[in-house]
């Protein structure tokens, strides 16, 4: 099913249950008030809003409604833990050899991981404001899952059935202000400011054959005022898988219902056969590709006013979890 | 005011009003069902929650029950976001001394912070479950401060006046684990299991004279297994006041209702005029010091069925925030 949450002036929105064609939606306000307090009963709630998402599938929905993703807030506007793993290590590779550095192995061995603050998530048709344009902003085209409650030391084989919603994601890298906060040895943090996610959470069923192995076998697709940058395949080079990254973040302490575990941008390796060149999820990676050949970077980080889409359509062409739509502008 | 959350079988728990004394409660239900709500709608909240506090502690409430901090869980049992900062660069000087290495000044002109996880907090006598020793377990007493949104931007003046609760933290650390984790460049993430906090939260003004200049100027008291290891005084050598860690963390960011900001171990540079040594607030300096002292650490990390005892006394002997008992237990 899919899964949406409606702005309506309060922090955490109302849970809505939105058609498999993201055509109309419903509110589930009968079912469970928010997206949290679903995931809180996942067991007891779920069947009851995949009995609304069937009904609203076959048009039987009574107050069934247009969707509109403006009206979104993130499907989780906030969440108790929100981690984020570099699972395509080709995306780490690619920016160290810019500075002439190579991948240690332990980053091949396990995922880079650290969390983020889950106070304030943006709606896919947000605004992203940020004070500086030389800060160098960058977007971050990833997938992120939701995840019922983790035992402490859970193998990937048991963290595996506790992914309950897939999303998208679009992670802010401040690629100025990081070199010097990674130097002091605590990780990123005024380095990442607020992600985005995408209007709606799909149970990983939606995905079909395209969700296997613990992964998204889709191409993610992004774009810069509407010319697109990437489409990267963010099965190819998921060097951690999510039950992986969820294994990971589980080893010395458990996770709560609501968790969310990103997977940073999606980076393919090369262009795989017959497809066309997967290009960048984010703006480092392009300059670093062009440091490597030229010698400098040519392409700019964001500027105010600049748009990014982040969209993820399955084989037939449909939107998946509809579009991430976002503009920089300058905070006042 | 003083407040709690009590145990009641959901995630959440229930929130209740504490005496000054710490001797009785009151449920505050019929105001708000839990601290989060609470501070989702402070000035609309905290008069109404002022009120009962001021029948209880004279004896006009209702329906008081004796307080029990066994009962308690953590005054948010989960929290939006939980950063901690290094408040006490002396805690890091130490540290890298028995390394052999300099605190670069970066650290003394701007607090190490990073992000930790905010689904599982632990109540103030739950015990600390984890399945290794040999990961070097360290218990880390601090203050932690819980504030309403403060914008993105924000100056250290305009956070000291969002700061809404203080409390005490058991911030746990895998000191083994850490340093390969650092050495990553994602920041710590394994190596900081759940975090522990005080039977109550109390409103700044609780501390009258001792909260001035964004710092707690009382002494933090840490016992292991019955015996005091430290009583490090958090205001003085407090080299970044809480008004300046939450304007850090909000550079590029805003911060939401109920989002945490801990300082990290209290650790004091040396013996102040006519009082008791200040010890230590966490193992790792106390091995530091042996380093240094004699080439060798002689205290050992903590092992299953040790007890550590947090707790901080006012000027006329009196526990403010009620005390920290926490006993280490293998993970089943």
């Amino acid at each position: 099913m899919k899964l949406a949450t409606i702005h309506d002036g309060s922090r955490d929105g109302q849970l809505a249950v939105v058609s498999r064609d993201l055509k109309t939606a419903h509110m589930a306000d009968a079912i469970a008030p928010t997206l949290q307090a679903a995931l809180d009963d996942w067991a007891f709630i779920a069947p009851q809003l995949d009995n609304l998402y069937a009904q609203l599938n076959h048009g039987e929905a009574r107050r069934a409604f247009e969707f509109e993703p403006q009206r979104c807030m993130a499907p989780l506007p906030r969440a108790y833990q929100w981690a984020e793993g570099a699972a395509y290590p080709h995306h780490l590779e690619l920016l160290r050899r810019a500075d002439g550095a190579e991948l240690p192995d332990s980053l091949r061995e396990e995922p880079l991981m650290a969390w983020g603050g889950g106070d304030d998530f943006l709606g896919p048709h947000e605004d992203i404001l940020l004070a500086h344009e030389e800060w160098g902003i960058d977007f971050g085209a990833g997938l992120a899952a939701i995840v019922d409650d983790v035992p402490m030391g859970a193998t990937p084989d048991e963290a595996h059935g506790r992914v309950r919603l897939l999303m998208l994601a679009n992670g802010i890298a401040l690629r100025n202000v990081m070199p010097a906060e990674l130097a002091k040895g605590g990780g990123p943090l005024q380095s990442r400011p607020a992600t985005g996610f995408s209007p709606v959470a799909v149970t990983p069923d939606e995905l079909g054959e395209a969700w296997r192995g613990g992964k998204v076998h889709l191409p993610l697709r992004a774009a810069r005022n509407g010319h697109l940058v990437g489409q990267p395949d963010a099965g190819a080079d998921m060097a951690f898988n999510f039950p992986q990254l969820i294994a990971h973040l589980c080893k010395s302490r458990r996770a709560g219902a609501g968790s969310i575990v990103g997977t940073g941008p999606v980076s393919n390796r090369a262009t795989a056969k017959g497809k066309a060149p997967p290009g960048y999820a984010c703006i480092a990676e392009q300059r670093s590709r062009e440091t490597v050949l030229d010698g400098a970077p040519a392409t700019p980080y964001l500027r105010f006013g600049d748009s990014i889409r982040i969209e993820m359509l399955d084989d037939a062409g449909k939107s998946v979890f509809g579009a991430i739509e976002q503009t920089l502008r300058k905070a006042p």
